[in-house]
């Protein structure tokens, strides 16, 4: 099924995909190469899985579970499918960001480092509570069968803006950690001295605002929906080429324009089916 | 002219106008009670004014310009004087914020102090470099009556998303900013030692979080958009109610539905006329 903008999507999906991994070298290479590594000793390397897993699973994951129904390709697979996929990637997201708190709590116990006194911390409890509450209400109005399709119909606006909400404060708590950290980890010479590390991890900074203000485009582009059930029943699956196979053939927005014209209370509401 | 769900919209309006003045009370408090209170003089009292200002215009100020077509009470002004009412408050916004970065740049000069080496500043930058570029573009194409209705309309999108993402950067900027100075400002007891400073300014980071997730729920709602002038022209100017007049007597959302839907066109792309 041809998307509109097709191009553009691509551009933008392999932006954030790119962006997205050279985070991940990023927080890696800090990580080996200017820090202590990783491991679970109540050290200094237990605390680096904090930033390790955030990155990895609670900013990346969490991005790609995000734009996960955009991907025309996978408009061929059924709603329920793309339900589960897209449950499954937050739900790991949710267990790196669990792990991810688990190993700071640790250092801090271990290290006589008070818990839970700065923003950072307020702002990124707040958020994976959120996130665990998000996770929740999700499962049972979503995937649990039995939800009558008005109230899926009346949550989801609400959904798709926690969902963005959280997404957006995440990334705001990794700013905070990175400030943090580049203050009490380096001495002589000191952040303000601006060594190698402040600057390379400044870059991982950026690149993750970056990540994020792209998979936020992405999510917010209304022609970039995956098409109602209606509309994906109603297309020839032969003759005129099957759904989802010919993608790269059909990008002329005017090519089936009609299929993706939406009635305004879908454009409202998401779609719910 | 009655809006969908006019009293939540009354609620949201109601409880980000509060919290925004909360923070700026906060900031106040924080400058005047715990700090070293405003002056012009190179050392802390002229930094203080780069919270303040960022609080009350880069933050209070932009919010509202953001929300401001939003205000259904507008829905009787032409749309240019609300065109100039959004325009004011931003440029009045972008003033504050170019002040603020003044006494900042001058607190560090006059301190030795070096300068951009934070994320903090990294992204705070970017953030007003790009405030400046939307702000130049926006007058040049919607202020400026020859830019054609067609170039109008294919930017809508990009200055919406452009507005909001530049939005949710000051304010994670803003809660970097928080994190340096309580870290930098707080010696004996410390951060880690959650002083009454400490607490105060976390709250007033929390504030500064839930103002902006207000404004960005109120901004994104479909059925809260400034309905687009043929519909508001089309409206009967007496009998049924003059537009505008009596808001609070028509909240039944079936009430004028007819007047609220529009085509799939302008919902995409934002008012353009």
């Amino acid at each position: 099924m041809a998307m509109e903008n097709f191009k553009q999507f691509l551009f933008a999906l392999s932006a954030a995909v790119t962006v997205g991994f050279v985070s991940i070298i990023f927080v890696l290479r800090w990580v080996f190469y200017f820090k202590e590594g990783l491991a679970w000793d109540g050290g200094l390397a237990e605390f680096n899985w904090h930033p390790v897993l955030i990155v990895t699973g609670f900013i990346f994951m969490q991005g790609i579970a995000i734009v996960v129904y955009r991907l025309p390709w996978t408009w061929k697979c059924s709603k329920s499918m793309m339900k589960f996929i897209h449950a499954g990637l937050n739900i790991l997201a949710f267990i790196f960001a669990a792990i991810s708190l688990v190993a700071v709590f640790d250092f801090h116990n271990s290290q006589k480092i008070p818990n839970m006194y700065s923003l950072h911390s307020w702002v990124g409890l707040a958020a994976v509570l959120l996130y665990s509450l998000q996770l929740v209400l999700g499962v049972c109005i979503y995937l649990i069968p039995i939800t009558p399709t008005y109230l899926r119909a009346a949550f989801m606006p609400l959904h798709i803006y926690s969902g963005l909400f959280i997404f957006s404060s995440v990334i705001a708590t990794a700013l905070m950690g990175i400030t943090e950290k580049l203050i009490f980890g380096l001495k002589d010479p000191s952040y303000k001295d601006s060594p190698p590390e402040a600057t390379f991890v400044n870059v991982l900074g950026v690149l993750i605002v970056i990540f994020g203000g792209i998979i936020l485009w992405i999510a917010t582009r209304p022609s970039w929906k995956r098409p109602s059930e209606q509309v994906l029943r109603s297309l020839p699956t032969n003759g005129g080429g099957s759904v989802g196979t010919e993608v790269s053939q059909h990008t002329d927005p005017k090519d089936n324009g009609d299929t993706r014209r939406r009635s305004g209370k879908l454009e409202d509401s998401g779609q719910v089916n």
